[in-house]
């Protein structure tokens, strides 16, 4: 293997041009030539890249490619329908992505408006993780001033954070309100969508003329949104998971309704999928990102990935790629049950930004990663301002990008570099079916399952158990254990106290109880308020 | 040492309150007990945590506490001026504290106004890394509907993220620019500034009455304010470093025009101070924390640090921590020379919006990181809308943090927790000076100087002398050389083809040079455009 790379020396620039992917139409490239392998390496992943890429052919022909949970994968059905296993999905597909065209040409248009007649300027999106993820990073990417509605995002159950978006929107009867979850029962999206009826219901708006439901058909969710009779209602299939949603309901109405172009995204999204399912490994750029992630990570996630796309649009990619990849193979086992704990760490910004704050140690510190840049050949703004005789802005950036991609390997640290054109949202949609496909890709290479997330469960789990134990505190405070301490408490209910004394602390500040100041913080005796 | 805690078990309780720091005043807590730890590594760190607490005494007193640069380290002058070395230094500081107030004041009461007579209503600030990560955290966490200007910023040398930011101010006649730069000849600070001042060229508005410089003294930058006869000009100094400038003019300017109680955020820092001062280590929360985060990663970075605040408002704490921390601890040598290749990585957003992301991972996956859990007990809004009987949205909140805390511990994934009262400015004060100190003490546990950044100088340069290249391929294809390829285009100028070429992609894409489009990629032969 090589170890080190002289970034002037004429075996670097033969290295490059061996391993650079140029696609000529689009112009997007993507250059592994800077992580650390040599022909054996790609030798000896060969069949293993072609057996994967077999599988992602599978896959789209409709096997259940996701066995836990008993499932067929279907994401890139969504932006060629034609590639569906059967005709039910092609027409589900169709008559969706018809219905939101449909749906947002009539918001648009002023046709749909909200209770009290006005025109809807402004949409709010409700969902976490895989329902916020994707489009919070294409709203900020394709966004901007001439956005037809202004996006706002909730997608947490903090009822600080919820008032602070509320109130920043420029009113209420101006919002639709996109309430998505697949499951239709996630807790955060329930309370935050019972938080902003409530909001609706103190300014006397009904507000199921402004809530959209994109739920699975008859969830909890799409229950509540039949019986309060909502604007709309679209689906999410259970072929669809929430990380790869963004060319599902999920993904287009919110931003079809800002004003973006989705069927340039679709054909990006669409475009990439052709490219990357070439048999041929060296000569399909998802099965290159997995070959060197591979070799940089040494198949077992043993440096992260730090994403640095040189483009403040693209600046929540890397946030977006953290769920898509850290969900999707970070799993403690593989698919023959064998104990493995698998995944990649995923952080990062923008460049040139992030150079200013912990390229530092990238350069110099630990050497536990590797980068990922992006770059986009061209601004749209095109302003020429020279900054210096013959140097824009763009050029600095181009520089900084360049500069650190040379620092890092005169340092022995290896990057990966995507390009695009520009940040259309042809190009936009290229990047994410790009990483949606290396995922699948390595995915097979480490062997596991990844479309499912068996460990979220766990948390979730131990959430309700601390809400069932401060039910009980409550109701023991209210009965006879006022006055007692956490332990005696957790001795009456027979519940660990640590988990007791976190309760407590949390409803004395709330004021839902009070108890003796003075006592040491473990000696306190509890007393219910109000 | 203990290799895995289980919740439920006695010895957990006893361990968590053994290991609990509380402040009574200030219902500060910090929680190290699920840490992989023991009372003989403890033992043993008691004698270097005691050097370190009383070296921060040192540094304190103004010894030159960054060798490398031989400067003073003076921060924590910045809140309590008392502790000052010497009269002039304690006149500076007081001095620019009251200039900010007062200039802020007038802002506020419309004395101040732009070029057109218009009332301030927005305040854009442009500076990157130290200069902005700290005035970004702080609008965010402390902003709201009610700001009196509202805070928008320019990070980044990027002119689409430029243009953009400048369509969304309200006006540039109702705008004040904070341009901020320590060293004052920052491209990327200085790149934007021409481009805003280019606006309000174009917008025939005297941009001097809208620009106000934050920089050292005769800086580059403060040198064209004073020629422009700019609104204002606030100083740094060589004894504060960017990334913990928070309490200097470069995060209480934007902070006080957004309307917030900047006196609280340094009262809040000044009250951690005095409780990271304690030189017992296991009284002193810093020292605490530097000892759990030694244990955690081995005292060389050997994992990740994964923060987690459960409040939206927080979400850029980790953003922050990421600078805070990479830059001071990612070093190569070690204060004596030796090479060390030291630092921490960083990442995280908020909770519980975290766990639908990448918690898969950190709960079952590769166990390459520590949490650090941000708890505020209570929320400012109060409404106790119950979302299930007894409940309310910040009751999951709650949950969903002991919930995840626990599911990671029964994995032996260890964590930290950091408890503050609510989200106020004084606890975001704390926030910081706790971190601040954190970086301070840990650094001398593993010797390195936490205040220099001499890695970042490697990428700087790359980046120039790719500029240099630019000018000379484009000077080149002026003359003579127009229709060389690439690999020609090297050999005339004796630079390496790589960067060549990755040069010409960008021009080519910006327009400003052409080339036979049907040659393959490498053999293309280019002419200057225009």
């Amino acid at each position: 293997m090589i170890s080190h790379l002289d970034s002037n020396s004429p075996q670097t620039w033969e290295r490059f041009k061996k391993h650079f992917f140029w696609d000529a139409q689009s112009n997007f490239c993507l250059d592994i030539s800077r992580i650390n392998f040599d022909d054996s390496f790609s030798g000896k992943m060969k069949e293993t890249l072609e057996s994967a890429i077999s599988f992602m052919a599978d896959l789209e022909n409709g096997i259940i490619a996701n066995p836990d949970e008993k499932r067929m994968v279907g994401h890139y059905w969504l932006r060629n329908s034609e590639k569906s296993p059967n005709a039910e999905i092609k027409s589900a597909i169709d008559g969706t992505l018809k219905k939101i065209i449909d749906f947002v040409a009539r918001v648009h248009s002023g046709e749909i408006r909200g209770e009290t007649g006005k025109i809807f300027k402004a949409v709010l999106v409700m969902g976490i993780g895989g329902s916020a993820l994707g489009p919070q990073f294409v709203a900020n990417a394709l966004g901007s001033k001439n956005d037809k509605l202004k996006p706002y995002f909730i997608d947490n159950t903090d009822p600080e954070g919820i008032e602070r978006t509320v109130a920043a929107l420029p009113s209420l009867e101006e919002t639709v309100v996109l309430v998505i979850s697949k499951s239709g029962s996630t807790p955060e999206t329930r309370n935050g969508m019972l938080e902003v009826k409530a909001k609706y219901s103190a300014a006397k708006i009904n507000h199921a003329g402004h809530f959209v439901a994109i739920t699975g058909e008859g969830s909890q969710l799409d229950k509540v949104a039949v019986a309060e009779k909502w604007l709309a209602r679209f689906p999410m299939w259970d072929w669809v998971g929430g990380r790869t949603s963004e060319f599902s309901a999920v993904g287009l109405i919110p931003a079809a309704l800002q004003g973006i172009d989705i069927s340039e995204m679709l054909r990006g999204a669409r475009y990439m999928d052709d490219l990357t399912r070439t048999k041929e490994p060296s000569k399909n750029p998802a099965a290159l990102l997995s070959m060197a992630i591979y070799a940089a990570t040494d198949g077992k996630g043993s440096k992260d990935m730090v994403v640095l796309p040189y483009r403040d649009k693209l600046e929540l990619f890397s946030r977006y790629l953290q769920q898509l990849i850290m969900e999707s193979l970070g799993k403690e086992s593989d698919l023959s049950g064998k104990i493995v704990h698998q995944g990649i760490s995923v952080y990062g910004n923008k460049g040139s930004t992030d150079q200013h704050a912990f390229v530092q140690q990238l350069r110099e510190g630990i050497p536990n990663f590797f980068a990922v840049f992006v770059e986009a050949l061209r601004d749209s703004v095109g302003s020429g301002l020279q900054v210096e005789p013959g140097i824009t802005s763009s050029d600095f950036l181009n520089g900084f990008y360049l500069g650190t991609r040379k620092a890092l390997s005169d340092n022995g640290r290896g990057s990966i570099t995507v390009t695009i054109q520009d940040t259309s949202p042809f190009n936009v949609g290229m990047l994410i079916a790009l990483f949606e496909r290396f995922v699948g890709i390595y995915a097979r290479l480490i062997n596991v399952n990844a479309y499912h997330q068996p460990g979220v469960e766990a948390g979730k789990k131990a959430a309700a158990e601390i809400l069932t134990i401060q039910g009980e505190v409550l109701n023991s405070l209210r009965g006879n254990a006022a006055g007692m301490t956490v332990e005696e408490l957790a001795s009456k209910i027979k519940k660990d106290p640590e988990s007791i004394f976190k309760i407590t602390e949390h409803l004395l500040a709330a004021g839902r109880v009070s108890c003796d100041a003075k006592a040491g913080i473990f000696s306190r005796r509890y007393a219910l308020n109000g």
